[in-house]
């Protein structure tokens, strides 16, 4: 591959472009991005070689799309529009069943393979990006089967040279299960700045009172709003189900406490408890 | 200072003995735990010298107490009754009010000084005890008038070797604001990994899909539930208050995504995003 388009340049876009720079020293690697100015900053930082436009992608073996899951929702039928039968286009989206809808029927939906790398840190745009930030990370890909065996091939090449390991799913398995271990758990941080920071807010000192627990449970709440709103808002049924029961949680905790009932709050952590066990699956 | 009692030779006291004996090699680390499995463990890792109990405590010259703060509550009057005149005697628990009015009128108040250094990490026991836990970490101290001066400054003297920040505050303030910036985290994250579990119970190859995030946030559900459920009990209001807010501003939240109001769930996380700046405060 020596054509390597990264659509958004980012900390996912980032990330993939120095990791397959890296690999292959020969490519060139074209940035694009409606921001001019992290345009400037990839090419000073060297994570692309060279702007382009979406015209360009005709001569692409490899296109990257690494923006808020509603401008990728947006521009991939036109991306396809413009490579050629040999270009292997992944997204890296948070959300899969709307994507995989959006280009069910176009004629080069086989083009397309819908991937989600569970990578990332709270920190984003091309300063984000970092070596290495994919390996022993998961790679859900959804409707593999939707996409050309060649290409299939090429990606998961690449997948595999950056350390990723690939589990598949359908896209509304995806979305349900993710809206779990990944989407809720930064509502629930946002939140958590939200309240402390409401209450505390003419007492900013207070913070010098919160430890590495706190850090811990918040950290997520500096993460990018305008990548996650427009995530929100495509996996609106499944989010909102998973606050409901989170909710739930709380309120019966609460309740337990109300009732001084505290044998039971004892049960409620220990059963949790066992994530222990869970976590060390998580590297 | 020659004769030092632990009291609770876990996570925290067992981490004040490894820093105290490694800039005092020539001092006696005296271990009680009502667990002599703890003791045993202790003794194994150089936790302790010595096996004690509490009649030992006449020839102390330092206690520290670092149990669940129920047991600190109970036994706290019995350590004053057999200490001497110049043992300054500290805990460690994370509520203050209860403790200092419960010696408030003790022949020996004088003697004891509240604290609560913010430090730990999700694991617990001896084997959880490590040096250097409490360097660059804050040590709340309360109702330090009621100690007396020579005992303010041995103690003090401690802490600042051992590298911790000081801040006094009243017992009731203490509680309010701790319950935001600690107590509310663990209730989170405790509640975000039950809702995950129960729901992923089945599948369990599903947390193949969590990423650093979720753990980040689910870091605190692996605390010990003997430790905190008397921390939630003992600060049962302020904790209550804490979870009425939280639950209202997730209720918010998920109101603003019912409604399609995006633009404000936009502005939910760019309000909280200052985040960052409060975070850089926090080592």
């Amino acid at each position: 591959m020596r054509n390597i388009f990264v659509i958004g340049v980012g900390l996912i876009g980032g990330s993939f472009a120095l990791d397959i720079k890296k690999r292959n020293p020969e490519c060139t690697i074209y940035g694009i991005d409606k921001n001019d100015g992290h345009l400037d900053e990839a090419l000073q930082y060297h994570i692309i070689d060279e702007k382009a436009e979406i015209k360009d992608l005709n001569k692409a073996d490899l296109v990257i799309i690494a923006i808020a899951v509603d401008a990728a929702l947006d521009i991939l039928p036109s991306i396809l529009d413009h490579v050629s039968d040999n270009t292997i286009v992944f997204d890296a989206g948070s959300t899969k069943e709307d994507i995989c809808l959006k280009v069910k029927n176009h004629k080069r939906r086989r083009n397309f393979l819908a991937a989600h790398p569970i990578a990332g840190t709270e920190f984003s745009g091309p300063s984000a990006a970092i070596n290495g930030l994919f390996k022993n990370k998961t790679n859900i890909i959804c409707e593999v089967e939707e996409t050309a065996f060649k290409l299939q091939e090429k990606a998961l090449k690449l997948f595999s040279d950056l350390g990723m390991r690939i589990r598949y799913m359908n896209p509304k398995a995806h979305d349900k299960h993710i809206a779990y271990v990944s989407h809720l758990s930064h509502i629930s941080s946002f939140m958590l700045g939200k309240t402390v920071i409401e209450k505390e807010k003419n007492e900013r000192d207070i913070f010098d009172m919160a430890g590495s627990g706190f850090e811990s449970t918040v950290r997520l709440a500096k993460s990018s709003p305008a990548m996650w709103t427009p995530i929100f808002q495509q996996n609106k049924t499944n989010v909102i189900e998973t606050l409901d029961e989170y909710i739930n949680n709380l309120q019966h905790f609460k309740t337990l406490m109300e009732n001084n009932d505290f044998d039971a709050v004892f049960n409620e952590m220990e059963t949790t408890n066992h994530i222990k066990d869970i976590l060390n699956g998580i590297e």
